[in-house]
């Protein structure tokens, strides 16, 4: 039996919950949770915002833990490693996607806590290609936020091509941003935040800001037009896109992780400048794993709230509140 | 003195016009115009739409014809060599922009009819780099389109880095698309025309088609969901962009050259698929001398309507009622 916290409808409290995982598959593996973030996705899932959640839903896709088991035909992981899981739990292996390297596009992935159960458990399991062994150097009780969070913001600098020499900004200083901020330090860039938060401004410096612009207002927007090569959007709420396209010099890009309800530009201002509108989901288990190395490299990792999963419903008030600085981490006490 | 065809007033006729151009700058070359296509973007100067026409002004962007002189500190080019000009008849050369091979992106260019007199003229002048020697198997009578309507599709190619792999659709067949569609066959692609006029759909075939879509049926557009590397979209008036976000495959890119109004789309049907929206001007001297080059070896040339350039009233008509088939070039009669 594994023991979780699971709701039991949209929006419910989490409560004690055991399930029977039944027997492990050829290709999965099993992990002791030790630690599991707290993503805004499991606020989503909780409240049914995405209509794909089913009930008993058990969060948690932001794990860091210890392999109790194997399935019989995973060669390259064992009993006893430290790993990390994250969004992903699987993906077919065989699709255009997966034999490109790009399973994180997978049609028919298997998200963690999508008809499955998630890390606010004692135990997870996940298929092998989605499960990442970790460096010694990461602080595992940290580490955790990397697999949704980080590798959702990681990933846009290795699709996009972004150059040392190039100058992102990034939209939002949450749980993804102070990630992001991080990241585009270490990878040479001058970087700007904006945040409508004008108190983050110090924090969000020493994690790695050259630069920080008031967002509420326009007119501080207005001041760096031409100015940066990727804009990185981690908010989830509309904004007036086009001081933040005009923000970009020619070829920029503007770039989605957030889950924002929509963009829309005039055409002339992306023309002129050769400039373009994207955005990605978390990125591929080879980006993964380049990450993690680029994190113990640079010393990056998350700033993190504990609390005992116990306590998981009141970690959840508290990302709920908007306090989280900056993201909540779930400590297993089961 | 040039001799030339201009209009007084927006949306006025064109009529016979003398100017003194003046003596020749160091970096200028002079041309004796032999043919020069007729652009929509002609009309809309013509028109005042954008805001930036100064009258008298003459028209004509898509220019064959031979150098009559040279400035003194023009080494590349000489009296009697057959060349093209297009949109752009200058580049400061010395931004970030220019430095970097992307003159096309320089936010000094000067722009062929934009406070500078065009080619429906006996005579034309631009500067050095913008004026590109012809390949001599091209038919100069058909070549003019290349330097505005052709450089605007070709550019994508190169700029999206395109693979003789993908699969590219075209939306609009007319004057840019019905060149779009010969790139992207040569290219090596799977290319498929939408087209609101399903009587284009033979003649789209033949100039490298191999699917064609009526894409004033949404329900066509929804059947070929996820198979497409790139839409190149060469209107100017507005769709449903959702349906062609949903053709694309992941990865996919669509990408403006025309000056359709606007684009909005959701964010995640971008995010899952990680596909972006673009646009793009003309593109670079270096793409111009790639395009030409690739034109000659594999014999792509503009369909055209051929009217002498005393008849530059009739050819307007014809083109502004949506008659043409599918560029007119107006031969010199001066």
């Amino acid at each position: 039996m594994i023991k979780a916290y699971a709701t039991k409808e949209p929006k419910g409290k989490l409560e004690a919950f055991e399930f029977d995982p039944g027997a492990l598959s050829a290709t999965e593996v099993e992990v002791q949770v030790e630690y599991c973030g707290i993503c805004h996705s499991d606020v989503s899932m909780i409240n049914n915002d995405w209509g794909n959640s089913s009930f008993p839903l058990v969060p948690g896709h932001e794990v860091v833990g210890t392999i109790t088991q194997v399935g019989p035909q995973v060669a390259h992981l064992k009993a006893g490693q430290k790993v990390g899981i994250g969004w992903f739990a699987g993906s077919c292996m065989t699709c255009p996607n997966c034999m490109g390297g790009d399973h994180n596009l997978c049609p028919d992935s298997k998200q963690t806590i999508v008809s499955r159960h998630g890390g606010f458990a004692d135990k997870i399991r996940a298929h092998a290609e989605w499960v990442f062994p970790m460096p010694e150097a990461l602080d595992f009780a940290k580490a955790g936020p990397l697999f949704c969070g980080g590798i959702t913001v990681f990933n846009p600098f290795v699709i996009n091509d972004i150059k040392p020499t190039d100058r992102v900004g990034v939209i939002g200083i949450g749980g993804l941003g102070h990630l992001a901020l991080q990241f585009a330090n270490a990878w040479g860039c001058e970087v700007t935040a904006f945040s409508s938060s004008p108190d983050k401004e110090a924090e969000a410096k020493e994690m790695g800001a050259h630069h920080f612009v008031a967002s509420r207002d326009p007119k501080e927007v207005e001041k760096i037009a031409s100015t940066l090569d990727m804009i990185l959007v981690t908010i989830n709420v509309p904004l007036d896109w086009e001081p933040y396209i005009a923000a970009l010099r020619v070829k920029g890009k503007l770039h989605f992780v957030g889950a924002a309800p929509e963009v829309s530009s005039a055409i002339f201002p992306l023309l002129a400048g050769q400039k373009s509108i994207g955005a990605s989901p978390l990125g591929s288990p080879s980006t993964v794993g380049k990450m993690l190395e680029f994190c113990a490299r640079h010393g990056i990792e998350a700033v993190t709230e504990e609390y005992p999963m116990s306590q998981v419903n009141a970690a959840l008030d508290h990302l709920r509140d908007g306090k989280a600085r900056y993201r909540v981490v779930l400590k297993n006490d089961f």
